[in-house]
């Protein structure tokens, strides 16, 4: 079904890369709407008396080709690098400690470096270490005890965003608690009122202490599994873009991770959106079946292969994978998610294999 | 259920406070996430060879806990004076006069002072010298007079957001009628159509005069009243973030108005947005059923513990108040509701009476 | 129903516009809200010894009643002007040819000169020379060839967004195929899958390219028509922010397009975003039952008057045309629609003509 034109430029993709040099110096300039005009490497006409006798050699001239290759390339690297590997993974399921029927969760609240992307680290807020924070997965009706050690240089606060707690346990420094100072402990203890997909994250200072990192997700399986919302895969994406840009998870892409299940397999998806703007998240290739928001069924499921985030929402939705291949998904805030440079940000992939392939 | 670790700073917050002047300087440079590494309150070493013979006092060094008890100090102050008292109170209820059985409204479109928040007065567009206007309640089937009378420098024009009137009654300047000029008045009148949560405001230079002020509530309560939609508590809320800062009902926290009533009571909470921004407004330990968009039901009420409005948008919802204490309730676009120095702008709070409890 | 207060200002508008080069003059003055304490029009005092012996004629003072005329004025002017005639007409139906069964679409991409509203012509990036690209309308089940044609100096391709394609017509550059170079061309060719509002749009620097308007319209009937969303006016309303401003299917107000019906008549509007943020678009005078989400059924449909679109969504919704006259229908991001000089961007109107009259 492909048919493509016989090139009408000489000089092949290849033949251009080997001029190693000239494209790294071109490149930015490519990378412009503005340089669909041509542009000269570096290049300025000497016009003083003083010049020098043997005259500077004449820079090269890009041809459009040249320059759609160059782009082309770039954008080509960034996916060829999908899912690129960095240092640390956040939202890595967190396993309690049973103490006499409860389940007792350690958060520890300090500042790390965080790699963001191949190459791109940042200073980050997080607890134990992750961007999300560990996720914690519980049930309805379990008593569970979280304790916050702040090693952080601010006083902090979790609030349980979506759990319909006793008031003291609700994490609002000044109004529920005294905030937790720096070197000092808090814990925190009830019994899971409300199942849903709900999120925890810091109530101090928490337009800078959330978008350094000090969210996570918070799941609560309800008592009685709704049959209609089984699933095979079960998957958190948390949305941000505070001081560490454009994130799924805490990484942007390439070093985003892709969702990867079998042909004719059911994934439920957990948006979660801890910053401070919408996302429409966008599925190729299939649609989404909405079950949920902020934990809450919807009374009557609803399709859509757009889904907008606000901040502070969740959504649960389910995809019905019957459509093989690898699926573009990300922010339709075209912003969010591609430059000249090539794909970034909130993009990643839902990938379908089908039966009897790796 | 909580447990402080011992203080390992020897100076305590209050002994801190003592040191006033100080801490009065040094509090710019604690807000700051920068300030995390030391900070020298405004000394710098003098390497001059001219100095003084009698070497400047060391300045003081804060500690990292020195400099938190400063932030939580400001952010207990703003939580300490909440609900702050300002001059000038917005949506208010507008008695109508009758005059052979059709009830009249006169609004009067001016310049005014107002407060926002304790200290902050700005100059606004108001209607009957309110922010947001006088809030008006008719019913399904009433016969309405609305005398707009013009105080401003500017024409202007009233259109009855999500009325569904007459064409000539509907306010759009060169539309349906001229605009009302500096020191003239202009008559609506119509029967009122359709039941909901509606708004009136400008509809002549409104980008700049809705940003102003110049807007309303305006209720139609519905000729058959809904059963399931009986509240204990009917709240308007409209929300703004324009010429005046991030508000609820004019003001900005820690001016602006708690929401009270007792356990187990039902708050109906009407939704405007006025502004120019999303705002998904997050309530605390209990969630939100969702009834009606624009003043229509809903074909099914559904829950969430955060609402996304949009701008013209209304959404009204039932809260059953089950949870008693005091529930932070914010837009969860975390730079409308807090900064380092507090909670401030998108912020109030729901207050859930236990019984027999003032 | 109207009442105007006598003029209590000697100069009428005619007089004032009379005096054609101080209006000139001042209008911009005029067109800010800091213009409301007296402004001198380009009148400087002369401190200066070489001063003429003959002193400049005073500047005239414009009183506040000048000033609102002026700005009425302008505001006038746009209400006139609309639907102003500007070249070129985009998101125009496209007919197919039919080869052995298939409707094959040619689309060329290229480089044009779009002029968005009266005199202000931009460069664009569009589809057979049209801003939103052809529309394109076909039945579920329908065997479609769509050729791209890329007379671009930068490479690109075509995602057809809402389409559950198989994986290699899904138009994403390095995932599903190579981008589509500078003199190249690309074939398209699938079974169309899943009916309702859908769009074709680049997916290669796709910030860029579907900002700069290589984006149009995929409509998908349905193989069985739905009683209930039988309509007499079908229109798609592409919404638009990008480098060519706020727009609704490529034109700014008063280059708008009306949608003109009967009374009685129900009209189908299919909103789609294809810019960088929210727009929720208001009708006046009528509400909008909304249908499908993204193509999708909605379980059960609902009512409003305000409907928020996020980029990437599409919403179907009906409106039965009960309440004759011309009615404002805009965004309510009210900075996308009006400014002191008038309305302008995403404004047009639903025009419902009572019988008998044209």
């Amino acid at each position: 079904v492909s048919d493509r034109t016989a090139l009408t430029e000489a000089t092949s993709r290849r033949t251009f890369l080997r001029k190693g040099a000239v494209a790294a110096v071109s490149l930015p300039a490519v990378a412009s709407l503005a340089a669909c005009t041509e542009t000269r490497a570096a290049s300025k006409p000497d016009s003083l008396a003083k010049a020098p006798a043997t005259p500077a050699p004449a820079a090269p001239v890009l041809t459009a080709r040249q320059k759609a290759d160059a782009m082309d390339a770039m954008h080509e690297k960034g996916l060829k690098a999908f899912p690129a590997k960095t240092a640390g993974k956040g939202n890595q399921l967190l396993a309690p400690r049973l103490e006499q029927g409860v389940k007792v969760y350690e958060l520890t609240a300090e500042e790390i470096q965080w790699e963001v992307e191949p190459g791109r680290t940042v200073k980050a807020w997080a607890y134990n270490g992750q961007v999300p924070g560990p996720q914690i997965r519980v049930r309805e009706g379990d008593r569970v005890r979280v304790k916050l050690i702040n090693k952080l240089s601010q006083s902090t606060a979790i609030h349980f965003h979506g759990l319909e707690l006793p008031n003291d346990q609700d994490g609002v420094p000044f109004i529920t608690q005294p905030p937790v100072k720096p070197g000092e402990s808090w814990i925190y203890e009830f019994t899971v009122p409300n199942a849903g997909s709900h999120m925890y994250h810091s109530h101090h200072n928490a337009a800078i202490q959330v978008g350094a990192g000090l969210l996570g997700a918070f799941i609560v399986e309800p008592k009685r599994a709704r049959p209609a919302h089984r699933a095979d895969v079960d998957y958190v994406m948390v949305l941000n873009d505070g001081a560490h840009g454009y994130t799924l998870n805490g990484k942007g892409f390439p070093a985003t991770e892709p969702i990867v299940c079998n042909q004719g397999q059911t994934v439920r998806l957990r948006f979660m959106n801890e910053g401070m703007m919408i996302h429409p998240m966008h599925l190729h290739g299939m649609h989404m079946t909405v079950i949920a928001k902020d934990g809450w069924d919807q009374p009557a499921p609803w399709k859509c292969d757009t889904l907008n985030i606000a901040p502070g929402e969740r959504w649960d939705v389910l995809v019905k994978a019957t459509n093989p291949g690898t699926w573009a998904f990300h922010c339709h805030i075209l912003p969010h998610a591609e430059s000249e440079h090539g794909m970034f940000g909130m993009v990643t992939a839902l990938v379908v294999q089908k039966p009897g392939v790796a």
